[in-house]
């Protein structure tokens, strides 16, 4: 087998460890697929290593032990996240976006690949140091970025159904109270979905009162498993008595101005 | 502002393009952000370019004009694909998975990133060289993957609905005639969230009779949008007549075996 060089051994090991967020990769993974030394592969991990910390795209931590190697954590500098952040309004902002009723139209904006994989990174950032089991989110609008925050940080995403299926097996259903509307709702998860006693994250599109916060914090409590934070992409807070305190947000959305606009800026929940 | 070496300038355009995938990316970005001559940045490229080409991980293209610059475009080995197929099998043969009715749970698969990733770069491959405006799907269960599809060709994922929603504005609903049980259903999309003259593809989780496909085909054709193909994760063949003949599927499902086995196996759709 023809032998590499450096330069392709660092795109390739770049590569293979921007793909799988936060999970770890033995050294002889690189050895084998790259004909290469482990002291060389261990040059080229500090080659890779600096780069990400000198531009501030994340970084590589080593883990030591039999089932050790290096993992890719990722991470967005403060002025990447301000930029997409401030860039984000801007497409919210457009006027066509409201419908009536005063809603805001954000359905694309949950689908756009290139937005949800910012959106996601930023949120997943700032659980990157949690031992988290499983990132939750509520069907529908709210997946792809819960899918995204679960896939950075290597972790398995479980999504509450507003109703039970026959394809889920046995189910746990709880009733919880909208914090909006006042209406009872329902909110339905297999049993084999999450194991007892697990760590969870909630990933949502949009926080009004907290209602569903609520109900996702008593829906994991029958698996007897711990909220260990929250992370939502837009903020009503024009709703401000919320139902639920500890959260992170991106964009904060206060309500439609008298002149027709929709009030929208960087959130103050955001560093 | 200092210096990078081409070493490091090799793995931040890796980590860049890897991200992007199908993104044209200007040369400008990385002179600017690596400090770095045109020539230079070009250089890098190459390396890279080879790289993924000798380890079959994609391609790297070049597009010339005002406008151009380079992109990722994704793909995977046939060994890594076949290796990830039977592993994928294996996962799905488990016995705990059948479930009353003789269904098959794979809703954690379905929200597994590590499954849905590799799942989804099989997928986009096979659409890698049609110009694709939209990825489609239905709501719940099939939105990972098909987000991972859009996301390695570049464009907007669009999510139809069981039922229009008012967050949606105005939307389009059509019914259509479930092909397994003859049912009729409704899928509903906003008006706002496809543009006329569209080329689509559309990705779900599992087919059965194709009586969904034939319903997305139906709402498309209300947006005078073409859907140029099919990829779905699962193919239950054990319903032999399918409404709609050309998609691509990863694994085949035929049944339950009279000793109470799934009986799974790579797609015979699968090249």
């Amino acid at each position: 087998m023809e032998k590499f060089t450096r330069n392709q051994r660092v795109a390739a090991i770049t590569k293979m460890l921007i793909e799988n967020p936060n999970k770890v990769i033995n050294l002889n993974t690189f050895t084998e697929i790259l004909n290469a030394a482990k002291s060389t592969v261990s040059e080229d991990l500090v080659i890779v290593k600096d780069t990400l910390n000198r531009l501030s795209m994340g970084r590589i931590d080593t883990i030591s032990g039999a089932a050790g190697g290096v993992k890719y954590v990722c991470g967005i500098s403060n002025e990447e996240k301000m930029d997409f952040v401030e860039e984000l309004c801007i497409i919210l902002r457009n006027k066509d976006r409201i419908i009536p009723g005063n809603f805001l139209y954000m359905t694309d904006v949950m689908s756009n690949p290139y937005i949800i994989r910012k959106a996601g990174l930023i949120l997943a950032s700032a659980f990157n140091d949690k031992k988290v089991d499983y990132v939750v989110t509520v069907e529908t609008k709210g997946i792809p970025l819960a899918y995204e925050v679960a896939k950075m940080l290597g972790v398995q995403l479980v999504v509450f159904r507003r109703q039970a299926k026959f394809t889920e097996g046995s189910t746990v259903t709880i009733n919880y109270v909208s914090g909006s509307n006042g209406r009872i709702q329902n909110m339905s998860v297999s049993k084999k979905a999450i194991k007892e006693n697990s760590k969870c994250i909630f990933i949502d599109d949009f926080m009004k009162a907290g209602g569903t916060a609520r109900g996702i914090i008593d829906l994991l409590k029958e698996f007897n498993c711990e909220l260990l934070g929250m992370g939502i992409l837009i903020d009503n807070v024009a709703i401000p008595k919320k139902l639920v305190n500890d959260y992170v947000s991106i964009v904060d959305f206060n309500g439609i101005s008298p002149e027709g606009n929709a009030v929208l800026m960087p959130s103050k929940k955001f560093k």
